[in-house]
């Protein structure tokens, strides 16, 4: 056995039994020992964006890690933005990176490249393996470095000699993590004077605000935050960007922070308290002139009952005995679809309008489409059961790949995936991989032909909006046609521009095998 | 004044008038200043490998850096692959990278990440302004740090307050360089001693392989360099992956050390002294099993006149004082067209002997055409004069970025860029940049549909090919669509198979103004 098939045998052990990959040259005894063990699905990206992305959408609708397999630091570098965005959302990923044969590396060939220094900032958990012998063991330690959902970003660096030279496939474990940021130190356990004060807080009959993230998003501990609130009359929001977050019928309805730095400070101005669970105190998106971070007032005291690497659910039970909620009931979102609109040209509201009545039982939503898609959310509030998915660390080009990954993971749950046009540009490669693997997803390109998002932050800074400025927020010139680009690689598509041709779009979508993307003309 | 209106006038006083964007909320100050000062063109990348990589292109052909706006952390990964490839090209790019506001850092807000980590590994030269007042300054000394070309990579990372905070436009400079690597601690100085001993080994009667690179490669560098080697009987070679090499009719005809391994160590197998001149003395791409990574016998002796970094005209000025080569003539090559080919289904050695015919006299080449376009380069040995440009770091998906930056630096000359496939995918959004930018670029992808250089390299590294393995490397489900493609980005196209047909598509590429593309199916 060669370690390349020992880190195989190992990972599969470990229950990691699906690879993102882009591999090259010295990831090759990897990708062979995959034939020799059997076992572990390869799903083959064209640009490692896709390769990372995917293995946060998989990770966080498996709630296990996959493993991704990149080439040298130039393809760990590609990886890098959909990483970073995986680690602000506490996914957990396992990064298998290829590197040169331990005595190559002197010779500073074209691809060496300092692999641990471009890994440091965005894994939890970083180790060079040094010996074919370690391998199996190594491969161990990254997916219980990784964890479960919420997780952390576990890079094993593969000197391709060690992949080709021989092994006896099990080696003496060692879980120390290499690197740890501030998050990885946090300590797991509820610190109990903490969550007496927040009792004390929410029982002092002072206004307070419970924002929620993370895990706390998920079905049961969204009751048990709803029954706190409840019982001592808090207000409830989630975090402006969700990891994960089970919704629609048969939920506990919540209200986001809006992204939009007024209105959230307008939202939040009022409260005495802040209590922050699985998430931090709320702070913007972007500092702006003159503008604090914190996005509620001065006055009001922040509290976190749990961050987003506690164990929630036990904090959430915690708080719950203190507080003596067990005769509370939850209200539950009931079943409330949206009364058809007129028909007529698309526009933000009737888009969602359609969207809130059409998304089917059990559907995943990956929401990606920034500025012409915010009134979705919302819409959807009463539609059916679902789950929502977002980008969390900003790093635009996360949407189509999460579709991807939680595709692979549910296969046989419906995947809609709203992107916006700018967005959507920065991992594009993602359809041929979905179109490669015949995924069930139907992607929604908002097309508004602009970085709309940022005119509005031009205004925000306070800066002035001159001809180049606004030219380098226009994707007019020229426009992108959707339904050529997404033809190109192998998912078939359509344009839409009106509420009716939607929805025959979306009843086309369903009634087929494999991708489908629509250009919604907005 | 504000801080980033004074960083565009620093960069427009240093020469740098040309800046490849892709701007966020962090840089709206900087791209609001574009507007007020005036002078600067901007160029709008719609994903940051695009933007990287032609700021790459733009400097091999203009001779000093372009400043590339990049968003954040992300941002910053996102391109950080063509960086590289610059780094080891010896390319010089001044980065400016937008950061959060000062205060905001510590809320660790989605965006914030360890940008001085991630850009550590690909910038000689790396700072963080530390107020607007020293702004203007810090973009000098990054100019500076840059360089000409050769050159480096000089990374400035800008708070968003020190753009929109008052500066008075001038501070001290301090080009004391914040970090720098094993090359940037190279002198610059030619070691006198070492001079001598090269001299006396070329007067010795041993055979000598010169193997050239970097500034070596260009016209005049290149004559002298063949004068040394008429004179002393020595072989002439140049690195597989080049920079920009001068060309074709009237130009010294060199070949390239091949890919190849077996090839290249058979070529050098014989020589006993191996001199390498802007370059080091030559190595493998990757590493093998029971092989050495230098390509030249373990018995012959290595020398380096010059680094990739040192001053190589003066060099090899030196050199030919010592050996007295004034009477020596460098051979330089005719005009020599080859025969046209019988038509018939393109082949890489057919559709290599298209471009040697029809390359146009002061044709700019990039050249990422991987397996199946590496008989183009011995073919257009006797082509028109022409620039060779490669990526030089193995990171693939340099390529297309490449032609868009040459185009950008020289408008009036047309640019044909070779490219596979696989490594197209990898920034493709480059063509829509081309058409916004109406670029004389002709694009072509040598679609074989596969990443066929990983069938060699899985051989190579002795890894046996099962079905996962071989899938792997096959972009045939579904196959890609280029002239979808490209026309969804606006690039005009047209798919050939024959060699009447790519005749005919680059006749029409050259009557037409703006970029164009043609899928070659061999």
């Amino acid at each position: 056995m060669n370690g390349a098939e020992s880190l195989v045998r190992s990972l599969l052990d470990a229950d990691v039994d699906v690879c993102f990959a882009n591999p090259g040259t010295s990831e090759m005894h990897f990708v062979a020992a995959l034939d020799k063990v059997g076992g572990m699905r390869c799903v083959l990206g064209l640009f490692e964006g896709v390769v990372t992305g995917a293995a946060d959408g998989y990770a966080r609708m498996a709630e296990k890690p996959a493993v991704t397999l990149l080439h040298t630091g130039p393809g760990l570098a590609n990886g890098i933005a959909n990483l970073h965005n995986a680690r602000k959302a506490g996914v957990p990923i396992v990064n298998m990176v290829g590197e040169h044969a331990s005595w190559h590396i002197a010779h500073d060939a074209p691809l060496t490249s300092d692999i641990a220094g471009l890994a440091a900032p965005v894994s939890h958990w970083l180790r060079t393996c040094e010996s074919a012998a370690n391998l199996a063991s190594d491969g161990a330690d990254a997916v219980a470095a990784a964890g479960g959902l919420p997780g952390k970003i576990a890079t094993l660096i593969v000197p391709a000699n060690t992949a080709w030279e021989s092994s006896t496939g099990k080696a003496q474990s060692d879980p120390s993590p290499t690197l740890t940021d501030d998050q990885g130190s946090t300590p797991e356990e509820i610190d109990p004077a903490n969550l007496q004060r927040i009792a004390e807080v929410l029982n002092s009959g002072e206004s307070v605000a419970i924002v929620i993230g993370g895990a706390a998003l998920r079905s049961d501990a969204l009751k048990s935050v709803a029954r706190i609130a409840k019982a001592r009359g808090a207000s409830l929001f989630c975090e402006t960007f969700k990891s994960r977050m089970e919704r629609g019928a048969g939920r506990v309805p919540v209200d986001a922070i809006p992204y939009r730095l007024q209105s959230a400070t307008t939202l939040l101005e009022d409260f005495e308290h802040i209590v922050a669970i699985g998430t931090k105190p709320p702070i913007a998106f972007f500092a702006y002139p003159d503008t604090r971070s914190e996005l509620y007032s001065e006055k009001a005291e922040a509290h976190q009952l749990a961050s987003l690497f506690q164990n929630v659910p036990k904090a959430l039970d915690d708080l719950e005995a203190i507080l003596d909620t067990t005769d509370v009931i939850a209200e539950l979102q009931p079943l409330e679809l949206p009364v058809r609109c007129e028909d007529g040209p698309l526009t933000p509201g009737s888009l969602a309008n359609v969207i809130a009545r059409l998304l089917p039982e059990d559907a995943i939503v990956v929401d990606e489409s920034v500025t012409a898609g915010r009134e979705i959310f919302a819409a959807t509030q009463g539609s059916h059961t679902h789950d929502w998915l977002e980008v969390c660390g900003g790093s635009i080009g996360g949407g189509l790949p999460l579709a991807t990954g939680a595709a692979i993971a549910a296969p046989d749950r419906p995947v809609f995936c709203f992107e916006g046009d700018g967005s959507a540009m920065y991992t594009v490669q993602s359809l041929w991989t979905q179109a490669r693997e015949s995924l069930n997803i139907t992607t929604i390109i908002l097309a508004n032909q602009s970085y709309d998002i940022l005119k509005y932050e031009l205004e925000n800074v306070q800066a002035s909006s001159g001809e180049i400025a606004l030219s380098m927020m226009d994707l007019t010139r020229p426009s992108l046609d959707w339904v050529a680009m997404s033809e190109s690689m192998g998912v078939a598509a359509r344009k839409v521009a009106t509420v009716a041709e939607l929805e025959e779009a979306l009843k086309h979508a369903a009634s087929t095998q494999g991708p489908f993307l629509i250009e919604a003309r907005l």
